[in-house]
């Protein structure tokens, strides 16, 4: 068969539905054979750089391989910010390009029309990457590379073919060679008595869950193991979702986090880290006195992750995949329910507070999708709003955030990717700045009759660069708003010129929004400028003293629990 | 002053009026700084890609400094592509971005959020590249980085502040220390030899021009020692505009060539490349022949380039500044007018044709902009169709094209930039496919009110990959056409959603288009598919032998002159 049929076939096996890209001369062999296979569809994109993010969308929503193509020269470099987005939130995709010319010549600045090294581009940002010029290097080169995107901790990887290669004739060496690498991870016993010693020497433990819970596929276990314990779990914001419904799970913390579970963190005296890379400010007057009080151990996949200096902490290689179900068997649950007991009268008390209208909308509309169903976010004011419209009613709802890489601009080629993970609605949420920077990708949408919801939440500015703007002291604000240099232009006008359809909301209206199930749509609502985030933390105050403070009374009962 | 106070300073030396960008966080101290100035305007862009397309549009227009800024991470990663084009096209533009982080751990996959090592990811598509993180290193570096864009091969540079270092105070070291570099070149008078000598020898002599006359500003002294020698001009095609309307120029030449011009090349016996890297394909059976036989001095500023193998020439480094204006006062008038008057011949017999109706509505169009008016093209189709129409028609008016990297979509960011570095209408060309990249800076052009006319050649496909699926022999259209995944949104309502004016045109149609000359204006001409290129050249035919064939009888007679 062709090298080009073998990619294919590879890719069938890592069980890989849907492709993204947009085509060019030296790739088009691959993308026919892409186009012949059953199993796979392949897409067209209207920027190279959606079609990396819906690669990312793709591969976080299933779990699975996502793959884009590129063409060579400004394809390649159009998908760069979707590469290091993979590589910083650990995504487990493939990115496949080519070249035509034979050999490079680096002190040459330009040998043929758009040839470059691409492999020396993305070396920073991805696990594994390799131009490949022979036919004696494909195979281990395409097994090296889905090995590396899928195991330990998961990455891009970026696999560069000759045209001339693609079409060459290779010998299918065998099925399954593909399979994840297990990784040599730490013996895990010395770890788990560490854990459970800690946790029966601590009065007020929690689990701090990251998103190595998820890409570990261990949602169900951690819970289990919550629930056979009594221990209460907290996570970042970004993975809320993960046990998001369930009743041992008592929110996100941070200095956007909410106000009862940065108050839980704050009595806590010994936080177990699942996958949790502890990205918070550690260092801060805020959170500095927990982290010094409490019994630290982390559990991460990556060991370079263990050596992020958090003093005092413990650290463990471990795959969660294989520990947690141990942990589970050898666990004894605990003797008093004082301290779940002391969590829940945090929430109850809490809970209600720092909502405005906007988030109430949101939250209305996060109501009306089903579970399974998923929700993206991009970057800006509105991911803030969103997770909190989340905490009061997204249980079951799959959330998409850009978490390390905060790329303006994403959500929409992810949601895309999206949607082919899960064949099912996508509400994909952007800021009126955020929504630009892929507009195009609403073609794609339009096309395809995707059923995506959009929901634009408008205020008219870079919201959150204003805050920067303030906080660092500047007097006026600059390309920040209507008045200085920003503008967007009409969403009405906008959905109509690519065929979709359109509705407007306010956050204090009545009155029902009806929501798309099979097609696309979008959602503008229109912020009117009192919807920000009020609540913050500021700097030097404890982690649980948000402003607008509570009454002097309830803060003190509650400190004293 | 504070740094950033110094880097607006250095700008303004560099006689800098506009900068691009999207503000962040970390860059927030340097925007402010240059919107104080009065000698800089800057900028908001939609995408960061279009920042760094409008300072390449900037630096091409200008032949100044062109300077874009992005924020950390996703700013930068964003700009990567127009970075490349810039160094592709030996373009001066400087990139300024900024960062937090105090060091770098790379062993970390993430240390803080969007922070990377943005230096390392660029150093193989820029001429200088630094991390600025000490007061100290400021000076050298800013000027280091500023006379490498502007110097020998001119090119990118990015210069990557720490936060906290453009807020800190520097002592400004005294002005004009950043002037461009003599560099260090071969001594001109071997090369003037050997130059006069062959020329004398020669019967059939050409110049062949390429971009390094417009970097080097030789567009003049080069015309002049053509009329001092008699001797015809031909260029690359991106090089049609540089001596545009002389009589001495004959067009051209290269596989998409005009017709005349490669006949005219198909007869000389001598080739003086004035900063023509060659590239066309000078290995082929259609040029080899012509290489072979002739005499061929290569030019260029660029040492490496002399390295590329064409066989028998011989090359020098040299600065065309210095060269040419020697060569007028050092040549000798020839003595026979014989070879001038047979490429006129050659041109007046060929010029009509190779036309078709969507060539003579283009070259209407660009007929109505005034001399000193820009036209940018995008890549696809659309550029030869722009080629041959500029041939007919015009003169006078700057041309812009993506010539070695091939960038689609850059077109309408390179616009803005060439507005501002010419303040005169600039007329924007590109396919339906290429017109939806950067869709979004249409926002920018409508809410600043630019003169810009945006010119879609509209044929409902990707009409250069159509082209390459045929050639490569597949069966049928996949993603190309759109009866096989490719569309396009209505232009007319995306014009009324950005709040531009619309116009629309068929090539056959008569009638007048009414170009507007200060604001907006979107013109879409429905190619309706009966408007591609049809001239080409088969594999191995003579350069001069395009089909479709001229008669038998014309040919036999033009290949005899």
């Amino acid at each position: 068969m062709k090298v080009s049929q073998y990619l294919v076939k590879k890719l069938v096996e890592y069980k890989v539905t849907d492709v993204f890209g947009i085509p060019g001369g030296v790739i088009l062999d691959f993308i026919y054979e892409l186009d012949k296979d059953e199993n796979i569809d392949v897409h067209l994109s209207y920027h190279e750089q959606a079609a990396a993010y819906a690669a990312c969308g793709y591969a976080q929503r299933s779990g699975r391989l996502g793959v884009a193509y590129a063409t060579k020269g400004p394809g390649v470099t159009n998908m760069m910010t979707a590469i290091a987005e993979a590589y910083y939130d650990s995504l487990p995709v493939l990115y496949i390009t080519a070249h035509s010319q034979k050999a490079l010549r680096r002190e040459l600045r330009i040998e043929e029309e758009q040839e470059m090294d691409h492999v020396r581009l993305v070396r920073d940002i991805t696990k594994y990457a390799k131009r490949i010029d022979a036919v004696g290097e494909v195979a281990e080169a395409v097994n090296a590379g889905c090995r590396a995107a899928v195991s330990g901790r998961k990455g891009p990887v970026l696999l560069d073919f000759s045209a001339r290669i693609l079409k060459s004739e290779i010998e299918f060496p065998g099925e399954h060679e593909g399979k994840p690498d297990s990784a040599d991870h730490e013996a895990p016993d010395v770890c788990i008595n560490n854990i459970l010693t800690s946790l029966r020497e601590s009065a007020r433990p929690v689990f701090l869950l990251g998103d190595g819970v998820r890409l570990s596929k261990t949602e169900e276990t951690i819970a289990k193991l919550s629930e056979k314990m009594d221990i209460p779990m907290l996570s970042s914001r970004f993975s809320q979702d993960i046990v998001g419904g369930h009743e041992n799970y008592f929110g996100y913390i941070g200095s956007h986090g909410l106000r009862y579970s940065n108050f839980i963190l704050s009595k806590t005296d010994c936080i177990i880290s699942f996958g949790n890379r502890m990205a918070f400010q550690t260092e801060s007057e805020s959170f500095k006195p927990i982290v010094e009080g409490a019994k630290i151990i982390r559990l991460d996949i990556d060991e370079q992750e263990l050596q992020r200096d958090i003093p005092g902490s413990s650290g463990y290689r471990v795959d969660l995949k294989e520990l947690i179900p141990e942990l589970v068997q050898t666990a004894v649950p605990r003797k008093s329910f004082e301290w779940l007991r002391i969590c829940h009268k945090l929430k109850d008390e809490l809970k209600d507070y720092d909502m405005n209208p906007a988030i109430m909308k949101l939250s209305c509309l996060i109501d009306m999708l089903n579970e399974d169903e998923t929700l993206v976010c991009d970057i800006g004011n509105n991911e803030l709003l969103v997770s909190r419209a989340y905490a009061v009613s997204g249980n079951g709802k799959n959330l998409m955030h850009s978490k390390a890489f905060k790329t303006v601009g994403s959500a929409i080629g992810k949601a895309i990717g999206a949607y082919y993970a899960s064949r099912k609605r996508v509400m994909c949420i952007a800021g009126d700045q955020g929504m630009q920077f892929n507009i195009q990708e609403l073609q794609y949408i339009s096309s395809n009759q995707l059923p995506i919801v959009i929901v634009i939440c408008n205020n008219n500015a870079s919201e959150m660069l204003k805050d920067s703007e303030r906080k660092q002291g500047y007097t006026y604000e600059l390309h920040t708003t209507l008045n200085s240099g920003y503008s967007h232009p009409n969403f009405k006008k906008i959905a109509d010129a690519y065929g979709i359809k359109y509705m407007a909301a306010r956050p204090s209206a009545d009155g029902t929004i009806e929501m798309l199930d099979n097609e696309p749509q979008i959602i503008e609502i229109f912020l009117d400028g009192q919807c920000g985030i009020q609540q913050h933390l500021p700097k030097g105050y404890p982690c649980q003293m948000f402003l607008p403070q509570i009454s002097k009374d309830l803060y003190s009962y509650l400190d004293n629990l």
